[in-house]
């Protein structure tokens, strides 16, 4: 059904359930559990996970484990493996566990980027620049990722100024950033303010590919992505079962949905190439994994509408 | 803060979880639990209010005190009492109540009229032209609007083209309709879609009110308020809470929230003039009005963003 669509309607959705959705759950998944979510969720049609941060261990134990699933995950074929960094030791480890992309994160209220990595915005772009250095000492032709998260908003300052997101987005760009997402982690963002960020965000990167990370705090995490697809983005972070949040945001959690999120698309005629119904079992199994865990999302509850096949293979 | 917003951005958000929510919930309300209801939702800023169903009294108990609740509901300054009614008969009980105007409700799918009001939907735009020729020969000037349930597909029958909702639109425009109600009943709208039959939908109305009405069932009830927003929608139904659903839908429970609707369109930059705050304490009254019932929201759970009253200010 999905061959009838138009090539040049895709949309991406890049899993982050293995990275943002178990950074705060109570059960730590075994490495096999990790890379059998990881390998069904390739089965089902994802092309890109973020399967793991290369944060400190002592920090997040969730990632003890990060150097054995990034190598695990890399004999996945048709994987796209990324991980997070937040800095250059983190994408050195990375890169040593044989990942070919690393995305790096900052976050554009100093407030919240202290809190995560105690040091001000502007200190986090100077690391970022410190990751290009060494990629190119090394001669490395790892793919680095640059994420500004509460781009939006921040849950500690409040208000972030777009045109405060647009500079540091220049900074990233300019020091060679590969790819930018553009991150609501706080659940701040509102349609109107996601297409005048966006339009701006994808005028500056030259083509370059840019995603969007949104969580589903206030309801809105959809209703963001489809203002933001409405201004040329087509590429979407998302977590299974909408897990995941932010430790320095109170009731931060969720990130949007992966099963809602590939409907939605899929509905507005993207071909995502994602089969949603694959993404509900291997949820189900994942729920009975973290036990205690609160999962959301509308589609594996509701279902699909009986309109969902046609109106895809019409699209 | 309000009395800073432009006069012409304004956006009306109507309650509609004493009807549409209370169809399904097992408690039966109290008149006066009703009527509280009513005068704090006015309080917190609402103007119109769906206080009851004038439906056969033995098909939905909840409502066998319509014509008690609609006469106190008219003591309440400030209110616009509204009452659903399926047929000519509930639209003279409503006006012996006193109501100055009812809502006419039809599905666009024959297979849901029929399980609603057992006759197909062409039988029921005979019906609705049975009011408004009463309401001439009475004299009357019950201000008389129209309904279109399961106009972006029905659980039943599947796809519901937009031609057909349009040609049902221009026979209820033709035979009088004062208002129109572009209902998803069922929850399967996609933004996308919204948009095109809004925009169809406002071209025909030639000024008359529209209101959309969304469901959240399958998590987009948000984004496609945005959605009608961008194309000209200024009036929509919810249901504090998030209460309510269609009997004949399966797991369709969930009116889009009214909390979560006004913060978005405050956060759009429109005038609600409807105080957040007060509808959330409002609400914590009602569920404890209401045990074993489900409500959803995001809102109640994780507050208003910092940036909220910043953000209406300026806007």
């Amino acid at each position: 059904m999905m061959n009838t669509r138009e090539a040049g309607n895709r949309a991406a959705v890049r899993e982050v359930g293995l990275r943002d959705g178990l950074q705060m759950v109570r059960t730590i998944l075994t490495p096999a559990q990790k890379i059998e979510w990881c390998r069904r969720t390739v089965a089902a049609g994802v092309r890109e996970i973020e399967v793991t941060s290369f944060v400190p261990p002592k920090l997040i134990p969730q990632f003890g484990d990060s150097a054995e699933v990034a190598r695990a995950a890399l004999e996945i074929d048709g994987l796209l493996a990324s991980a997070l960094v937040p800095n250059l030791k983190g994408a050195q480890r990375a890169a040593e566990a044989g990942l070919r992309k690393v995305d790096f994160v900052l976050s554009a209220s100093d407030e919240h980027n202290r809190k995560n990595v105690r040091r001000a915005t502007a200190e986090s772009v100077e690391d970022f620049g410190r990751i290009i250095e060494w990629r190119k000492e090394a001669a490395s032709d790892l793919v680095v990722g640059a994420g500004i998260a509460t781009a939006f908003g921040c849950a500690i300052s409040g208000e972030v100024r777009a045109d405060r997101v647009l500079g540091i987005l220049d900074a990233l760009l300019a020091l060679g950033a590969d790819e930018i997402t553009i991150a609501d982690t706080v659940g701040y963002a509102n349609p109107a303010q996601v297409r005048a960020l966006m339009r701006d965000v994808i005028e500056r990167v030259e083509g370059r590919p840019v995603t969007c990370h949104f969580h589903d705090t206030r309801g809105l995490g959809l209703a963001n992505v489809d203002a933001a697809a409405q201004v040329g983005v087509r590429s979407f972070d998302a977590s299974l079962g909408g897990l995941g949040g932010c430790p320095f945001a109170p009731n931060a959690t969720g990130n949007i949905n992966t099963e809602d999120c590939v409907h939605l698309l899929e509905s507005l005629g993207f071909h995502t190439g994602i089969d949603v119904r694959m993404l509900i079992e291997l949820r189900r199994e994942i729920e009975a994994w973290l036990p205690g865990e609160s999962f959301a999302g509308a589609i594996s509850r509701a279902g699909l509408p009986k309109t969902y096949d046609t109106r895809a293979a019409m699209a």
